[in-house]
């Protein structure tokens, strides 16, 4: 039934598709008369292609394994008493989102995958688009034979709405919200039911003395350039003193062709002014561009005398969700993945791997910075929980 | 190192027993002279026999085996990437409880065991038996060769404190509440970190229409009497129709030999006083008798139609905590274990059993009743978290 749900989803997107997109125009006209930014309009916008996409990835979590039912653990006591760990959903999950109108599409199937009933709350720049594309998902369900309050949105834009619905501990097990730092912080303060936070990332990509410099240049320019926008974009590269004049005119040049603006402390910007690249946007840092999340072409650059200060830069400014180290020494690798505290510790790869479903967990509801319940990219699986199971034959416990 | 920290706290709590015992004749006076009853005095009290369980204790801890460095689902992705994850420790756990003493050494040897820096904060009762424990504690890891700061005790007891704890999410990853319902209920609405709450179980036990009467019985009477005082003991017992004339009078007359008090529904009240049972404690149930926690020789009592009916029972008044069925019926039981919301559910044996060392877990910080992160008993391995760590040879992520 949650499968079918779920599938009739993906065809509900396509056959109505003419209904969605009237309702999205109405968001884009909304959104130019009150001035959204190209990026912002763009990411409201909704094309007969974006509607294919969503179908496509709702279809592909309909193909993932069902998350619930597996019993774990389960073992004989000496009293007899059989006892385990059955997988179960979390209950109800709200979600708390931003303009991007494809997360209506996106949380409500995978909360349906894992059998948990789901309050949607999303932004009023997309009210119009959300509301059509919620109606499909709620036909969809009744339409599989399912309870099509399963998936609730709520049609108010009311912003006091959002404080009513942090105090609801009683009827909200999980509260995901997704948007920038400034709504996260808001929730995370504000809910009294668990939270989960994430989505934030200040990421480096340290290059180690033993560094092969070919290859660090390839990891650096692909963690921040494949696509920058999107938390898990290198925001930070340190370099080892050791190898800096060696990889900053070779990274500089590329970063110069792909426009990535460098933001650099002294000893880099010695290197880089010394290279004469042209075209390189390259200024000094400020105090506060280590640890900042760009979410644009712009890195932040330090050369570090040891690894010792790269994990204590690391410490300092990362905000725990993807780091990596590009090296050839064994004892550093080692060290730099078991002394980095965050969701994904790389060695000589890419941070931009970090995605629920290159981690092969299908599809992803948000990725996780805190570290209960689950870190890192949050697929069907982490939104489930357990219940023990006890089957007996009258057992009473000793005093 | 951590638990040979752990074998120096068993060693500590014997060696300085004179220290910590009239540090606790202290928090007895004090106790005194403020009128505590004498349950509350009997829970700060602290003898030989007392420090040596609870170094017994944590000697158990410290043969648990390590849950810190296992690596799970690690796997090669087709891009040669090698992908898993490891069990780290959470962080910083703190804890507010209330007064028993030994809750200082639990906590502390349970976060030592999992890698943990640990907050301690205990209830003023027993402010000199916490401080002298707490040194007790901290020597003991410092001998061990570990920083002693991975143990804090607040020695102030301004409650003013406590609202500033609930307030530092960014140095507390975790903050467990141990203690009544009105600890719970404060700390989990007013902190802004994540909180794992529990303790309170208003547990049914649920005797089916096929149940074995006599094994009903001795199920119910020890989920009621063995401890009264726990959260797994039973607190409202369902009868269906169908045995209810058969298993009351039973129950009734064990019972009444505990000193249970019984707080009946209508049919039960009338079967029971037609059974006319000697020293029998026995009165109407009030509206508020369902869905609370008496900790105490009583129980409300309710005789049901169905297995549904019992069901919307337990769906409205429990709290998710443990709940058993009697049943000889495969499909009953079957849809007891399905249907119950809760961290433990039982067939055919007593709520009792709901315990970290009766589930294999070695020991517990708490019984979590939410069901984020970990539900039920909570051991050292739910003190941990993971992080994905990933192997790489450069790869980098294609558009």
């Amino acid at each position: 039934m949650r499968n079918g749900a779920i599938l009739n989803i993906a065809h509900g997107l396509l056959e109505r598709e003419a209904e969605v997109l009237a309702a999205n125009r109405k968001d884009m006209e909304a959104g130019r008369r009150a001035g959204l930014s190209e990026a912002l309009l763009d990411r409201l916008l909704l094309t007969h292609e974006r509607l294919e996409g969503m179908a496509a990835d709702v279809r592909q979590v309909a193909t993932l394994p069902d998350p619930l039912g597996e019993v774990s653990d389960m073992r004989t006591l000496p009293n007899g008493l059989q006892l385990g760990r059955k997988r179960v959903p979390l209950g109800v999950i709200a979600a708390i989102y931003e303009s991007r109108p494809n997360v209506t599409v996106d949380i409500a199937s995978l909360c349906l995958k894992s059998g948990n009933a789901c309050i949607l709350r999303g932004g009023k720049e997309a009210i119009h688009s959300n509301t059509a594309l919620a109606a499909v998902v709620r036909d969809a369900v009744a339409a599989a034979g399912a309870p099509e309050n399963a998936v609730q949105f709520i049609e108010s834009t009311d912003r006091a709405l959002v404080g009513e619905m942090l105090r609801m501990r009683d009827v909200i097990d999980l509260l995901i919200p997704r948007g920038g730092a400034q709504l996260i912080r808001y929730v995370a303060e504000n809910a009294t039911m668990p939270v989960v936070t994430g989505g934030v990332g200040v990421c480096h990509t340290y290059v180690d003395a033993a560094a092969d410099i070919g290859m660090a240049v390839e990891v650096a320019h692909n963690a921040k350039t494949r696509r920058p926008s999107i938390c898990n974009a290198l925001d930070t590269l340190l370099v080892h003193e050791a190898v800096s004049a060696s990889l900053l005119p070779v990274l500089g040049r590329r970063w110069a062709e792909a426009r990535v603006e460098m933001r650099c402390d002294e000893r880099s910007l010695r290197i880089l002014n010394t290279a004469e690249i042209p075209d390189l946007a390259l200024k000094p840092a400020a105090q506060d561009d280590f640890g900042k999340e760009f979410l644009a072409l712009v890195a932040a650059v330090r050369v570090v005398d040891s690894l010792d200060e790269a994990l204590a830069h690391i410490e300092r400014h990362g905000s725990g969700h993807s780091e990596a180290i590009v090296t050839a020494d064994y004892g550093a690798a080692m060290r730099f993945l078991d002394e980095v505290d965050a969701a994904a510790v790389y060695v000589n790869a890419s941070t931009q791997f970090t995605d629920g479903a290159q981690f092969g967990l299908g599809a992803e509801v948000g990725i996780s910075t805190q570290k209960m319940h689950a870190r890192g990219p949050m697929g069907p699986r982490e939104l489930t929980s357990y219940k023990w199971i006890i089957l007996g034959s009258g057992q009473t416990r000793p005093l």
